[in-house]
């Protein structure tokens, strides 16, 4: 057991993690790197410098050393160079922004696959925040309408993310957005896809198959296998859909969920209380 | 069958129904008003003479009388006198604002146990939009956080609403506003409610013991019954409340469902086209 790799591990977070007062999200990355250094990649900002300061600092404050990766172009990730960067790194934590401009670059490179061969084996925890949260998933949702329920004709624009996890879409800033619609959306264009949408300054922490909830917020899982009926096919696109049937589970601080089985499970009674 | 009553009937609007290119939904309550005048309460508006005088010229356009009824006190609606409006109405519809102002001037009165008393014999159909539907249930929901998943201390004020109809709470500008955290919270707290959120341009229309569904935009049914857990009472108050378990409806135009039974119904197939 003790040369066993680590579980591959996936930390998803819902955005606007604290940073200053009781940065336990980030806390739960440093945790997690085994006394590596973690990659900042700033990819998805067009602020990156900003970016890659303030996350330079939080992890500096947790005792972390960080170091920037913020591609030019896609060529550099091409380049056998850029692998030198995962050289004594523990984990890779994606800022915020846009998830097209992380998988137009990184999607496919030299760079991006020797993460996954990392991830794989359980030697490089990967990490995201708001944008790079989305981007995690075998299929991410790049945008959709927070404001009215979903048609049929809707832009819910759908994107390949990066594949660290399938058969679920990451949504996140979920509670604050109000972002349950497009959810339920997008599971009922396929109900084999569990949604998982996560609350600012909350995070999924998956390891292998199943997640725990960390943070302040909640996160909501839309299971669409038990849905009796919807009207996508049929219908006019511009109708609101009927969905009948979905199971939805909010999980808090603590909880789990098995992803295989479909099941939430609150955390054991507290025995040292 | 010809000399019984009609059922009683509540329309219950999301806010924000279309007055002027296709006013379906205000067209749905001047239908089912038996060729009578409707009356128009704004005691929720603090614009009450605007919010008349649009509807005063909406229900003209469609062809139905209108009269109005904002109570300047609460004492005006405890006289006999007051009762008089009643006469020759076929349906009330109360306008938007603050439901506390409807239920402070008009509940207990004379006025409003007269229009149960009409209500319960299927001669007066009693419609509502936003605060004007949220004020028709026996609990509703006066205010409650939209942007922050629930926790057990949050601020959902609740009061006793007029009691057209029991054991549902109505939320409304639904999908607009990201209600579903609030909605959910409300269930939670007792699975015994049904809870209904209503988009804008949408209504539900209960007619006895189900309703359907009219308008542009969805009806969310949120169903506690099936709930496994949740952690309301033995956490910290501030702490996101767990849920698992929920079953949860979408409806569009044309669905309708079953309240007793909690059971969803698409529209029969088209037999016209």
């Amino acid at each position: 057991m003790a040369r066993r790799a680590n579980k591959p591990t996936l930390i998803a977070v819902g955005g606007h993690e604290d940073k200053a007062e009781n940065p336990e999200i980030l806390q739960s990355v440093a945790d997690r790197l085994g006394r590596k250094k973690v990659i900042v990649a700033t990819l998805a900002s067009n602020a990156a410098k900003d970016a890659w300061e303030d996350y330079k600092k939080v992890f500096g404050g947790l005792g972390v050393e960080a170091v920037h990766l913020n591609l030019e172009s896609r060529t550099e990730a091409l380049d056998e160079t850029s692998i030198s960067i995962l050289d004594g790194a523990g984990g890779i934590f994606f800022t915020g922004g846009d998830q097209l401009a992380i998988t137009a670059k990184l999607g496919g490179t030299l760079l991006c696959q020797h993460m996954h061969g990392l991830f794989m084996k359980g030697n490089l925890v990967i990490a995201g925040t708001s944008a790079g949260a989305s981007v995690l998933s075998e299929t991410m949702l790049v945008s959709g309408d927070n404001e009215r329920s979903h048609r049929a004709k809707a832009l819910l624009l759908m994107a390949p993310g990066l594949g660290f996890i399938s058969g679920v879409v990451i949504d996140q800033h979920f509670a604050e957005r109000g972002r349950v619609s497009r959810l339920l959306g997008i599971v009922a264009q396929n109900p084999r896809t569990l949604g998982i949408g996560v609350d600012e300054n909350t995070a999924v922490l998956i390891e292998g198959d199943t997640f725990d909830v960390i943070g302040d917020g909640a996160v909501y899982v839309v299971d669409g296998h038990p849905i009796t009926h919807t009207n996508l096919s049929e219908q006019e696109a511009d109708k609101t859909i009927s969905i009948f049937g979905v199971r939805l589970h909010v999980l808090g601080r603590g909880d789990r969920f098995h992803l295989h089985e479909r099941t939430p499970e609150p955390p054991k009674e507290d025995a040292s209380s």
